[in-house]
């Protein structure tokens, strides 16, 4: 881990050499698979300012990720033209009147030349005539769906764009697939904000007592990044989920009070220059770990340590995912929880039923990154729980995936939805021993950053992970000296 | 000022009967505009959920201000209608299927029914067929443009509007001229506010000390209130200016280091149940005033309580603002930084080049607070600074404002924006002198939440002011038994 005062030096200083390679790498890419690319313009348009509704007051917002990914600019309002033939990248700022200058803080003119010494810098007022005049063969504009979300991308609404030739169908996935596997520098980013995250989460685990309300320790997360790095944007909502509240996944109303028995499972993470880490911790409300807590804290470290150890150039994502299903399902079996074969249960899907979500997802400027189902990439599946999966892709080195299984006691998803994908309860699943569960351990996942190396993973999280540790941590105790979790 | 637990206590429990005083003051100012209202409908949209760009991740959203200060519901994707005629209230929620409730936290049925007992609940999915089944005369739908911002309500977007007689033009006057003058629950609500934001100023006062970065005083400041109150959602973007920066007026970027010498400008607030607080204190970075520093800064407070003394329903707020205006200029006269007459100023507008915004603004559920400009108000001035003005209004009892005068040392503004718009700098300014100042005190403002009395006002901001008692208060000493200012 680098010194507190170097990760601060990263991250407060803008990497311009990383989107430099970011740009070069999807020029190259571009310029391979569309080889006819003469006097082509490739246009993109940043992020405006958001307001509140009709107010005149603004979101905070970060720059849209395709955009800066690309050109690494956060100031809004900017467009910019590569011309793909000459390699040569133009950005075009809005020209803003001193009255603006008075109310907000606006680099001037020298001061954007400098930031961004890389580009050709124009006003954006030039570019109309600046692309008439280059007289384009063709534009290429990012259009493509997040296959998160289902959404399309925000593509650029000039009206001069309709008097060219555009295409919107090709850029998209060149783009996407760009962004999956990470550069040297991207993969730094990314293990910044795991250092930044891990120790906001070590902070927030030393502040929990029951009593407290989940929105105090989603404080402490918050302001521990910003007050020590200087981390103001979160990458995601907060999910600080107590008691009953860790079995909803994407928890993070955050007003409940910690009670005395029950778990926490925090879900948080800061950014470094936009690539965002997403960590989550599981512990006792109240530092000491029962009997049942500690079996289904450490069944799911198994999954997610047993599939750390797969992971590997070559594997595909989805059977990860299976193998963790498989892990917990043993250990469910052990526990007495689940009744049967492991494959027969497996093939009905009962793994979907104590972890309703996908093993992970990629993740780097977006938390859910994209390019997870691209044309080349294997199919959607249609069973239950692998259709959750964030992406089938097989592994590569240097992807960055989140691992993160997760074990959860929801009373409708065991006893209704159960039935509703035809699974045999009775055959498979002892629902009274699993509500024993309930109150102790409505759910954990254990979640962390990795990065896919030449013949492995490395694990870019650094929490404490075995429950001694969590213990010790919890106390304010020395814990790295403690045994980490071992399978 | 309320205890702690009364105050904590009012901030998170919803005030129901808040939101039906503002609907039957509306439904009653309705009915009295509009007398032929048979069979006529109210449609309101309310916000729906906010992604960030194409991904699945969303903003953190408040309700639109309109809809939430007719209905205080916060969920997103609802619609409501009033049946003018028969003053009833239909609310309808989206019907949330089982797997988004395993995702996300929603409330059932029969929370929404009791969360919400002043309405008849229907689906969303109902709305269209049941207004066909109505059969209304008219529908109404609120659009209206802000004053501040330009920008235009958003309207409902649903496609059997087509086929009904919809009137746009009628409803957002009226709606807008409701939210003005407060009623006690609102003002209760503000003077919450403010005192969950006093209390957070004085806590973030003592964490300043040059070395400090602005934005670990924005932490600060923020994390106080959410971690004692639960105020999770600022009214606005935090200002935290040290240094030169006090003098970009709306400056949030909060990331440079508090030097040795110089000001901190620290406007920001937070909020209780969307009722903000607008409040903005100045201190020196190492907390002990300079000479120059203590000359503006009591110059500004001059000008604040000056005003202040004068607010009382029937005074013009353009009246005030030009008090403060010739306030700050007689400050300014006696330092010899202005020179001649002070009428002869105040008509060729000197005192925007001191303090180049309006002297406060309407306050509510937007900060900056809608109704400024009505049709029925005053119109807008044209003249630097008065045009400024967020209102023109006559103040009347129960409206809240923010008191906000402050002076400036902006050298583009004294030195070029003056000549711009005609000012004999020669006769009336000594830029030597004027620019002394700069280092020091690049900018003060003191910004106060005021309520309107029967005869007066009454400050709700509860925050050191007197310089002794700033400096006191910054050292962590006993600063509420020392004289406050004094005019």
């Amino acid at each position: 881990m680098e010194s507190d005062s170097s990760v601060f030096e990263y991250a407060t200083r803008l990497p311009n050499e990383l989107f430099r390679e970011n740009r070069e790498k999807f020029i190259k890419s571009f310029r391979e698979t569309v080889p006819s690319h003469q006097k082509a313009l490739l246009v993109f348009k940043g992020k405006d300012e958001l307001p509140i509704d009709s107010t005149d007051i603004d979101y905070e917002i970060k720059q849209e990720s395709f955009f800066y990914y690309l050109f690494g600019v956060q100031e809004p309002g900017c467009s910019a033209v590569i011309d793909i033939e000459n390699q040569k990248t133009y950005l075009f700022f809005p020209k803003l009147d001193d009255i603006y200058k008075l109310w907000m803080k606006v680099p001037s003119q020298k001061e954007i030349e400098e930031l961004y010494p890389d580009f050709e810098h124009k006003f954006l007022e030039e570019l109309e005539q600046w692309v008439q005049e280059f007289n384009p063969s063709k534009v290429y504009i990012n259009k493509g769906v997040n296959s998160d979300s289902g959404l399309t991308t925000t593509i650029p609404q000039f009206k001069w764009l309709d008097d060219l030739t555009v295409d919107d169908s090709t850029m998209h996935d060149i783009l996407a697939e760009c962004r999956v596997v990470k550069s040297q520098l991207e993969v730094k980013m990314l293990e910044l904000a795991n250092d930044i995250t891990s120790e906001s989460h070590i902070w927030t685990m030393q502040q929990c007592k029951p009593g407290v309300r989940e929105s105090y320790l989603a404080s402490k997360f918050k302001a521990f990044g910003q007050e020590k790095y200087n981390c103001k944007i979160l990458p995601y909502f907060n999910i600080c989920a107590c008691g009953p509240n860790p079995s909803t996944l994407h928890y993070h109303v955050n007003d409940d009070i910690l009670p005395e028995v029950g778990m926490c499972l925090m879900d948080m993470g800061h950014s470094v220059h936009c690539y965002g880490a997403d960590v989550t911790v599981c512990y006792p409300c109240n530092g000491k770990f029962t009997e049942k807590q500690r079996q289904i804290y450490d069944l799911v470290m198994k999954a997610s340590r047993v599939v750390m150890k797969a992971l590997r150039p070559g594997v595909s994502w989805v059977d990860m995912h299976l193998l963790a299903e498989r892990v917990n399902l043993e250990g469910l079996k052990e526990l007495g929880i689940v009744k049967g074969d492991i494959d027969e249960m497996l093939e009905a899907r009962v793994g979907f039923i104590f972890q309703p979500h996908g093993l992970g997802h990629l993740i780097g400027l977006d938390t859910h990154d994209v390019g997870g189902y691209l044309p080349s990439d294997p199919p959607r599946s249609d069973k239950w729980g692998i259709k959750n999966l964030r992406t089938s892709r097989v592994m590569e080195e240097n992807m960055v995936v989140t691992v993160e299984p997760g074990c959860y006691f929801i009373p409708s998803i065991i006893k209704e939805r159960a039935v509703d994908i035809g699974i045999d309860i009775d055959k498979y699943i002892d629902v009274e021993k699993a509500m024993e569960y309930r109150q102790e351990v409505a759910g954990v996942r254990i979640e962390d950053g990795v990065v896919i190396t030449a013949d492995g993973c490395r694990n870019l999280t650094k929490v404490p992970r075995s429950v001694e540790q969590v213990e010790a941590c919890m106390k304010g105790e020395n814990w790295k000296d403690l045994p980490d979790f071992k399978l």
